[in-house]
């Protein structure tokens, strides 16, 4: 039996488990030490993993260690390139989890961990041109492109959250303008709640949360949406729209045969997909003449990281 | 040798040419016989192939023909699905001129045949992930993504031309408004003016073709920006601009090694691509960090779709 250490490396907590396949056997969900620095945090992790192995040693051999990590990774050398959210920039993290774990390591980017759970067991399975969006706090994608991973040159092709829709558009976390994340992620829908609701606009959302807009989150949006309440419904429609153009040209340019479409933005799809989907239908490219059947949702939720990053050696060793 | 025959079949001219890799030994032109209809073309374009090869016929022998048409095409059974241009629609041109020659024929999407010149002979060299844009009277494009051509499901990846920037920005030839090539191709830059002239807005153009807008050509727009006319140099910013937030997007999305740039809207390139660079740099994603050695032209110009449609042989038989 092919068994891996999966470990799905976040910003705020990481899950470590052991797989075989898209089966996880067992799974520990630990708070990333980020303030540690990376050694430390390199070694908590080994120790955590360590400690779930004790567990089944007996049992279970380890082929190997995959990791996903958020960031722009190198996966041929195993270096965490630059990670944001972790404070990390040219880390040679496989190569320091392997001496510690005595096991080989590789890593990749997270959206990519997961592209590769739904490519090998999940929506993608079978299929060798397809993207996979990413629709969290920000936005991401993989691409699987004649059967292989796109990596780019400098490992950041997929980086689909920060394609221009508008430079004159709203703020990004990246600092551009009009960036798709800036519209159509979690973070996206918040903001522009919130820039309405400063500019005086009526929303339930308001009371919901005693008028402390900090306190604005994906949750509130969607019970206000629920509840009717028209800013809510308006903003959430506002991100349908950018993402169904999103969607229209990623086929006009790429003509794949699915977009998958995965992340917890997709909570609110009922609320967000109707316009996203009328939008692509209107702005498609007419030739290429696909309609629904392009779009499918990722099966893996929150463990989709996880069990793609347990997969890693079935990808980068063929 | 190899030699191969190489057809260039555009929807006014067609140019047909023996070649040995990036050499033309002979070549010759011929008016599209668009009007006599699907069979009647394929005859006359067999007929004067054989006329050239019967210049050489002791000497060379042929190994096969390649076909670059405008449209969406499947190269694997050798179908034009759909050229508008010529008005076809899913006809078996590989089996039929085969069936007259007696030599194998491969066909594919001229702008797909000379991003293959360029790949294997021209500014593409060694790269194995680089995007190939056309600018011409519309806009296309070619992906090379792991050292192979991006087809798409349909054969109709690579339709940049009709991304949509905008959807209520200007009308494009495909019905659609706000298409890149609706902004940045010569059809597009034409249009533009002609909307400003008819706007009121003053310009030499006026003057240079007699107060007669249909006479605007992109010839036209170039002797009147060389002439410092305001207008003409605003439209060919704008279009830059609109060119510059493709190639930004293009990276962030793609990461290629290269964006190589082709087609007669080059000759504009003094006055549009200044803009275009200033803007790519100020929409492509910070981490990225690519600058202008991104951007690169294509070598070969209007041989590009008969050099590579004489090499398909060498790419599809791989």
């Amino acid at each position: 039996m092919n068994h891996y250490i999966g470990i799905d490396l976040g910003g705020t907590k990481t899950i470590i488990g052991i797989c075989n396949k898209a089966k996880i056997i067992d799974q520990i969900t630990i708070p990333t030490p980020v303030k540690e620095g990376y050694a430390k945090t390199v070694e908590i992790i080994a120790l955590e993993t360590q400690k779930l192995l004790a567990k089944f040693k007996a049992n279970i051999k380890i082929n190997g260690v995959g990791i996903g990590a958020a960031g722009q990774i190198d996966p041929n050398i195993g270096n965490i390139i630059y990670a944001p959210n972790l404070n990390w920039q040219n880390v040679p993290i496989a190569t320091d989890l392997s001496k510690i774990l005595n096991l080989p390591v590789k890593v990749t980017n997270d959206v990519r961990a997961a592209t590769i759970a739904e490519w090998f067991y999940g929506a993608g399975k079978g299929l060798d041109n397809f993207v996979n969006i990413f629709l969290g706090t920000g936005i991401g994608s993989g691409l699987v492109i004649n059967n292989k991973i796109c990596e780019g040159v400098t490992n950041s092709a997929g980086e689909i959250g920060h394609i221009c829709l508008d430079p004159d558009g709203p703020i990004c976390g990246c600092g551009k303008r009009g960036c798709f994340e800036a519209y159509s992620s979690g973070r996206g829908i918040e903001n522009e709640v919130k820039r309405r609701i400063q500019n005086g606009q009526q929303s339930i959302v308001n009371s919901l949360v005693n008028n402390n807009i900090d306190k604005i989150t994906g949750k509130i949006i969607a019970e206000a949406a629920k509840q009717g309440d028209n800013l809510a419904l308006d903003v959430l429609k506002w991100a349908g729209k950018h993402l169904g153009l999103v969607l229209a040209n990623l086929h006009t340019f790429l003509n794949p045969q699915k977009i998958l479409l995965g992340g917890g933005v997709l909570a609110l799809a009922d609320f967000f997909l109707p316009t996203a989907l009328e939008t692509m239908h209107n702005l498609i490219l007419p030739t290429a003449n696909r309609g629904k059947e392009l779009i499918d949702f990722a099966m893996f939720k929150n463990e989709a990281v996880l069990i793609g990053a347990a997969n890693l050696f079935e990808y980068y060793n063929n």
